[in-house]
């Protein structure tokens, strides 16, 4: 389901407050011909977005309360510095996640999909982080970690798009569309991760 | 087959003349981990290398030749600024190229693999892209194109880890473990590239 801004605490997707990306529509579509992203992947994210409609949470507390959880150097952006646990914070920060593969698949990546796909990478990134939950954790997520975590979630997310019976040709294509998503989101989000401020690295 | 630094024109695999990576490899140790990199992945490379032996001409033509080369903006960066071919760079380049397919499968990812690593990305950067042809071509190849190529050569190396009649199972691990090296890889060339001279960006 499409949400809107306010329904989830801290999502403002489409809100006048969520400045204009750096990028521009048309180095948007140059990337996806770079990704030979074609109508057949938006109808099969289309089809995604119905199927993990109700898969949500249990996609995303795979993601975060087994695999991120169980991997300390993952684990420690979710914790106050001390080490501590943030409950809270998850709570409310997977409630987004959760909204995000939602987008992923249902939003048209016109210009507020891209003003929020900026937004987000200045999430995970100083001095972004931590301020919408109002809470003390590391001050950014290394691009690093945020790349090799990709293969992860595509990896999982199969038995997800297949569990609604459809065809494995489906099942393909929707896991197909996903992939190219999550690297097209990669390539924008790397934008503000090559260009931190002078000196400041978030490798 | 592992080639020695100089039988390709500027492979400098394993050389002395090539910078240490900083990247250490308890960084590399902690991306492995990230990606949930297994020994069943370093078999199924090794597999793939094999597989690979005697197609990583085509496959590269294919990348080269057929796809980036009908994309205007990334066939740019094997042209001179004016647009003419370069087609002594593009053979060079290319053979470069076939050999990094064959060292991301045959290679063991050591100090020697983490150095190489750092080059090839520098190599796509300014000031280095072009130093070792002695060409003039684009400065840079952004990132974004980089990180968005992935998923084409992703799925378009499959027919080609299948070529060789291996089971369906052993080419869907083989296509895993080039899927996750390939991640492995772009989080090793955020490295620089998250990290470029003050004031520039080569996003």
């Amino acid at each position: 389901m499409i949400r809107e801004t306010g329904q989830i605490d801290g999502y403002d997707y489409g809100s006048a407050k969520i400045a204009r990306s750096p990028v521009t529509l048309n180095e948007l579509q140059e990337l996806k011909v770079t990704l030979r992203w074609s109508e057949e992947d938006e109808r099969f994210l289309r089809l995604a977005g119905e199927v993990l409609q109700d898969q949500t949470e249990p996609l995303v507390d795979l993601w975060r309360k087994q695999i991120i959880a169980s991997i300390p150097h993952l684990a420690r952006h979710s914790r106050a510095p001390e080490g501590q646990a943030l409950p809270d914070y998850v709570t409310r920060s997977s409630r987004r996640f959760q909204q995000w593969v939602l987008d992923t698949c249902l939003q048209p990546y016109d210009q507020d999909w891209l003003n929020y796909q900026h937004e987000i990478a200045l999430r995970h990134m100083a001095p972004k982080k931590n301020q919408v939950d109002h809470v003390r954790s590391t001050l950014y997520v290394p691009f690093r970690d945020i790349l090799a975590f990709v293969p992860v979630m595509n990896e999982t997310i199969k038995p997800f798009l297949a569990a609604k019976g459809h065809s494995a040709q489906d099942v393909n294509a929707m896991h197909r569309a996903w992939i190219k998503s999550m690297q097209l989101q990669m390539a924008l989000w790397a934008k503000p991760y090559s260009e931190p401020p002078a000196g400041y690295s978030h490798w």
